[in-house]
């Protein structure tokens, strides 16, 4: 548009947000323009409020508005089980099948050297300090520590290299260290799972009389 | 999350944005808190900013920032020539195109009576003041009036209804009444062009001795 700047600034700044490419920018502030201006406030308004409330839990560094998350401070959980993950959404993922009852430690992504991403950006150190007991708050030093640890990383290429510097750093602790297991997902058929996944299935296979 | 409230409030504003889902409004929130802070905050000023300041033409009811927009009072345009088009991205199109040196109308939206948007939903009495020159501001009230009105609204089924109505409406009015022409996308080839477009082609053929 020859002479409305704000509308080109709205969709330069549409356009940061993942998976919006140029067009959908475009469509995006048309449409808040020209259908929906309470809409265009609303997101403004959640956008302010998020930045300025939303933190980091002390402990395990998921998202939360108070200093130590309601997962960290819920006493019915096991605190003898640490939960890594990548992300907060992965940890939601998990809440979700209600399977575990431990607690959680979030990294900030996942090693990538490609991206030029190494251990101390996904806060590796911060992950060392909670199992060794140091930092933690006050509130929280009366915990009992961590026993096993569990890791969720995805099961990509960089989840699975998270994974392993995670496991061979903690070789020495006497922590018992765990893996997601691998192999054919729920409900699927044979036929159309992929062959790494059905190889890993075999060679993982568990016995039936377990 | 169990307690960051806010974070729940910015994905479920995100879900209003078109074409945004459940799951892509939450990996727009994680993304934005865990990684482009700065981008939200961005986000959040250019939608203020963009609603507070963009407006309609008085004359053409594109967006703008002023009260009549640059290409309305542009005398370098042909006033004789008044396009309508649906949106104004429509408009940024034909722009493009360089093809175009006359004025635009942009509708708000297209007739759809499926979805209750009728003549009056998509300012189509705003077009007839327009071309009759009644409540043209007194900026404008010297501009020789429209001859031709070129009908740009798209071809789908609401686009040709609402070219259709307006060209009704203007039958005795003594203007020109075109309408974009149909046919074969330049560039492409006969085999994957789809049946209806080349029989219209074949309708709306043309001498080649011009």
């Amino acid at each position: 548009m020859a002479d409305a700047h704000s509308l080109d600034a709205l969709t330069e700044a549409l356009r940061r947000l993942p998976g919006v490419g140029a067009k959908s920018a475009a469509r995006m502030a048309f449409h808040l323009m020209q259908h929906d201006r309470p809409g265009a406030l609303q997101l403004a308004m959640a956008l302010s409020q998020a930045v300025d409330q939303v933190q980091h839990c002390e402990l395990c560094h998921t998202f939360t508005e108070q200093r130590v998350c309601s997962t960290c401070l819920d006493p019915s959980r096991d605190r003898s089980q640490l939960c890594v993950v990548e992300t907060p959404a992965d940890q939601a993922a998990l809440e979700r099948t209600g399977a575990y009852r431990g607690l959680y430690f979030v990294l900030m992504g996942k090693l990538s050297p490609l991206d030029n991403i190494g251990p101390h950006d996904i806060g590796l150190q911060k992950l060392f300090d909670r199992l060794g007991g140091a930092n933690l708050p006050k509130l929280e030093s009366e915990f009992p520590l961590v026993q096993e640890v569990i890791l969720a990383t995805n099961f990509t290429a960089e989840g699975e290299a998270t994974a392993h510097v995670i496991a061979q750093a903690l070789r020495e602790t006497g922590l018992q260290v765990t893996r997601l297991s691998r192999g054919v997902p729920v409900g699927s058929e044979l036929e159309y799972v992929d062959l790494g996944t059905i190889a890993h299935a075999l060679v993982d296979r568990r016995s039936t009389q377990g």
